[in-house]
């Protein structure tokens, strides 16, 4: 038996804290156990009362007799510790802290909320709070509410974590207008001890439990950890669609033309790549939060990307024909056999091709043999029928006639009856039958496009990883050296030895201190070379007129060496220049930046984009959490806008992406290898044609301790 | 008195074709207008009955003795003709025909509905429809439900037209269920003589519509009367505000990776730029429309993007911040001065920085006070509040001191109730007062961009026009040449004659048949060189190995000369081959593309974008509608993803934006003075440093008759 099950599934609650009082928190989460009607045994705790709401009153927990499964703390922080103890001695299995003005406010509640945390952990009690509106468990064999909202929700298939309490009021008035189900539905609160995995693991193993919804203000659990195990619960054996609304500052929108991989990593960015990698879908509203929830709970996955749409009304089909192709979906092509079909049933007047208009005279007849007809056509994936109440509409039989056929149905089927009253009691059989339904064409087509996401996702490609070795120990002692001597910057010279150990082709390169030696050294590496100024105080080297390219012979090398000294000093009359770099002239191929940021909470995150203006104007970079392997980074390289560019317009030759994808993985190795590394930016990297590999053509390295 | 109140506000209406049989149209219609209340006098008339629903029943429309204003007429095609006579012989001023079965259908029904057109247009009456819902006018003076649907809504000052009889019910029913309230509501069906453009000159001038809601499947009316007229009335004296949600194939996005402007100027694109140069708002969703719709009507108009946001929950307030700068707003930063005056009312634990937390448990006093702070802020343009139930929340009292505030107060204010039972005073308090309040934070936030975003259309800068002249005769001479030969396609050297003819700055060049011509043209041009095959059939000349370029020597012209002629024999074998030009080598600069096609329905399309890569891949090109001015056109300019790229990145230069601009009034003036030009391509032009102007490098133009 799970021990969140005691939280969820209690035989006996005690309620510390209850009050006489209407309108006391304390009082309203009693009265609503109490009338919500708990199916266990339901004791109140407060040494000043009697009974409350007619039921007998016990001064502290240890007066019950009987033994208690959850406590549900209603307390300021200190009387809350004690309560706490008190329960730890009496044996309960769970606790919940309703209560605010713990950590949130810090000094003593902060101290007080790790205390209690303390004691939980040593007394292997699970805490769900403090700071939380509580929990909730519609099912008919528990019926508990032990939250502050006077709302019993509906069972369904559904469950809920949130981060916000004030959120999850509204969210459950908002169900109750939808007439959706759920099964569990918790506010985590302060996250003292249970947080967003314990609970996704819960709902993942729970039978009663389809689908997971998620509103996220951050993650406090160890990302690689999250992600490692979310995706396997939304994907494994068993898996259990998740979808999340997160708020998260648009930091990374505010970070100007910066092109470097830290101004625009943001926190936003964190968690696209965290929820991208687990297989969490991402809504921007609630009520996308809800369409996605309520297509996703009916358990019905669309094989294809190809749709038909059945419509008693032309504008609201060719708005659901406009919402599925921004969906990721396709209008199915119907074969001869549906359209000769197609044509028995409906009038000379209607369309038969797709999306089938049934004409605004429609009864349920016309509905049923249409919905039949283009559902068995082996070219349709999924179906969306649209009803708008006209004079001959029948909401109710065709919802009747929609239920018979979705019942023994595997392609999903959403539906949009318009407007709310005239057609509510065909909606209602349409819910209650787990049939998607919605108000507009827009969010059905919306949501069906959604499930076949969820489709993509669950039968993505996974090719076997690639086997590189690298020389850890050589650039390990590179980082340790620079450590050691405090130097937070690498050199361009050593940030490449580093790259060289993973496996990156760089170009050859030395360090000049004369106009002479530069020239000894173009000489050696063969002409043209680039040159470029040398110093730990300036980073941006083109920036600083610090860069020459395309040098052709020994009096250019001479002249070049001159001016970026000259100009080096002038913009910044204080740098240490070390010298002037002379690099072979690599050969061009398509410009990519790759990029790693290490987030304090999260770890490293590494970008991904096209170089030079693409990521400067149109920030076509993508996000992923190290480690990731060939899958993650393949599908990485794909998420940009401008692929096409790599795999070659205008006739041009595809770029070398096995090459870059070796190079992504390569990078994620080192930076779990080498958790040292701050920030590291390779911009640009030249991704050369199919079969010749990259080269680096820049890169930057810095390194801090790690947390 | 205009004659469209004959069919809003009619005194009286007859009801050709009222039927005593429940359940059909002619039945419900009148019972929907009698039982709706309606102020005037209404007359049924059907030979074959004595009286419908108790009121008397005319034989014919000559049998009534008072005057009608409106006829509704519900009968089938053949005998709505006859019905249409009666009524112009007995003097009615409007009608209305309800019924389906005529252009929509084609054949006889076409035939009957062009009678009717030319009846009404002869006898100069207006008429609605046919195929239509019908008409609605809750105003309490008249109170006319002419519709199908019998659900009168509530008078409001937002007025509705809609293309789809289906949406209409849909639309009712959803705006009964938020309490929204309209002022007339008009379904136009096959737009036989009332189209989209009239209603919106009526609306424009009805003082009892503040904003007017459209759904549009096509525009039946000229594009450019359309944008001339409809610009006036969303922005010259007394604007009204107007929003559409248009169902567009998404026909744009199909046209693969094709980079000439016809295969990209889809009718969505048409539609966008319709809208964009009319200022129409385009919504996406029927809630967006909803949304935008309830915070225009409050009629203010927020200064500056500056917005306030106060919550009693942190999630909440997380979600509208997000939203606000994802909808073009800004966080306003407070005063000193206001932040000391909140410390008087809000607890410490409260954040007194924008977005303000009055924190869980505040009641009225809280609110009132911040919203009272904050608003007087110099700072702060506009205000969000967000609610959410919680156990000291009052949300009536929170709304009465919302509308006090908010009735004496210029900055708009939209607010966020969250939940949809427990904060239900409240909110409709909100409603009758015309506070625009929302369920989620995230469509407030939303709806105060779309406020924002209509301020900005309002007061857009105007700067006079350019002074061009341009050869318009010579240009027409070359056209009228081409036109009487019936040859489609110009070659490049009459192409770039025309752009000349406009002030297009073009390059140097000859044709040469043999290789020695090409190379007395090269030294008369001067070296490099740029050298393209000239062939009518070979459109796309790189793609034929037809174009070389940068050839800095005879030897090299020579070369290219056979090996471009070679070239072009292997791509087509059947291509007439005219020569090979040999063009003076353009001095780089920006590259962008400009566009022309010609839409049979709607007129040219112009098109800007940056060129190469960024349109075949970004697709980040726009268009508007010729004719265009300088205005115009220096926002379509600005409209792209990449205009940094042109007002110069890391460094550079801006480049020649005012060239580019005349550039682009010319192109409209060009295609206003040449109808016959069908699709014109400039890709690219070189934009050069700004005062260095621009420069044609490849010009395509092709003509056919104008319609």
């Amino acid at each position: 038996m799970d021990k969140l099950d005691a939280i969820f599934s209690p035989e006996s609650i005690a309620v510390i804290g209850a009050s006489t009082q209407k309108g006391k928190v304390g009082h309203d989460i009693f009265a609503n156990i109490l009338y919500g009607g708990f199916q266990g045994t339901l004791y109140p705790v407060n040494p000043k009362a009697r009974s409350i709401l007619s039921v007998k009153c016990y001064q502290t927990i240890a007066h019950i007799l009987d033994p208690i499964d959850l406590a549900m703390i209603i307390l300021p922080p200190r009387p809350a510790v004690k309560a706490v103890e008190a329960c730890i001695a009496k044996g309960v299995k769970g606790i919940v802290i309703v209560s605010a003005g713990f950590k949130e406010v810090g000094g003593e509640g902060l101290e007080m909320e790790k205390k209690i945390q303390q004691l939980c952990q040593d007394a292997d009690i699970r805490l769900v709070g403090p700071n939380c509106l509580g929990v909730i468990n519609p099912s008919p064999g528990v019926s508990l509410n032990a939250s502050f909202s006077n709302r019993m929700p509906q069972p369904g298939n559904i469950s809920f974590i949130s981060q916000s309490g004030a959120l999850c009021t509204a969210v459950l008035d908002f169900a109750a207008d939808q007439g959706f189900g759920f099964s569990k539905f918790v506010s985590i609160g302060n996250k003292a001890d249970v947080d967003e995995l314990d609970l996704l693991r819960y709902y993942h193993a729970d039978p009663n439990t389809d689908v997971v919804m998620i509103y996220m203000e951050e993650l406090s659990c160890d990302a690689q950890t999250f992600i490692r195990e979310v995706r396997e619960m939304t994907s494994g054996l068993n898996p259990t669609p998740v979808i999340a609304i997160k708020s998260g500052t648009s930091d990374a929108g505010a970070a100007a033309a910066a092109s470097h991989t830290g101004s625009l990593a943001g926190s936003d960015a964190v968690y696209d790549a965290i929820f991208s990698q687990s297989g969490i879908m991402r809504c921007s509203t609630v009520n996308e939060l809800f369409d996605y929830a309520k297509a996703l709970a009916c358990k019905k996955v669309p094989r294809g990307d190809k749709i038909a749409i059945v419509t008693n009304a032309g504008g609201p089909g060719i708005i659901a024909t406009d919402m599925s192709e921004n969906s990721g979906l396709k209008l199915a092509k119907f074969t001869q056999d549906t359209i000769r079909e197609l044509h028995k049933y409906l009038p000379p007047t209607a369309n038969f091709h797709n999306p089938v208009d049934v004409i605004g005279d429609a009864a349920r007849d016309r509905y049923e043999n249409t919905l039949a007809t283009v559902i068995s056509d082996p070219g349709v994936d999924s179906v969306l029928i649209i009803l708008t109440p006209q004079s001959m509409t029948d909401a109710m039989g065709t919802a009747e006639a929609i239920v018979n056929i979705a019942r023994s149905e595997v392609k999903p089927i959403v539906c949009a009856f318009m407007g709310v009253v005239d057609v509510s009691d065909g909606v209602h059989l349409l819910q209650e039958n787990h049939v998607p339904v919605y108000q507009f064409p827009e969010s059905a087509a919306r949501a069906m496009g959604a499930l076949y996401a969820n489709n993509r996702w669950l039968s993505r490609r996974r090719l076997p990883q690639y086997e590189m070795s690298h020389d850890v120990e050589k650039a390990r002692a590179i980082i340790d050296g620079y450590m050691a001597q405090g130097i937070d910057t690498l050199g361009e010279l050593d940030g490449n030895e580093i790259l060289k150990c993973y496996g990156f082709n760089t170009l050859e390169m030395a360090l000049a201190t004369t106009a002479d030696e530069a020239v000894d050294i173009a000489r050696k590496i063969g002409f043209p070379v680039v040159m470029k100024i040398v110093s730990p105080q300036i980073l941006h080297k083109s920036d600083a007129g610090g860069v020459k390219v395309g040098l052709n012979n020994e009096a250019a090398v001479k002249k070049a060496f001159d001016s970026i000294i000259k100009n080096a000093r002038q913009y910044n009359a204080k740098a240490t220049l070390d010298g002037v770099l002379v690099q072979q002239m690599a050969t061009k191929g398509k410009e990519v930046i790759l990029g790693v940021s290490r987030h304090a909470a999260s770890g490293h995150v590494i970008m991904f984009g096209l170089g030079g203006i693409f990521v400067e104007v149109y920030k076509d970079v993508v996000f992923r959490m190290a480690p990731m392997g060939r899958n993650v980074v393949r599908r990485m390289i794909k998420a940009i806008k401008g692929y096409p560019i790599l795999t070659g317009v205008r006739g041009e030759a595809p770029a070398d992406i096995e090459a870059l994808e070796k190079n992504l993985v390569s990078l994620s190795a080192m930076v779990k290898n080498h958790p040292e590394i701050k920030e590291l930016d390779i911009n640009p990297l030249f991704v050369h044609v199919g079969g010749e590999g990259t080269t680096v053509a820049d890169i930057i390295i810095s390194l801090a301790p790690p947390a």
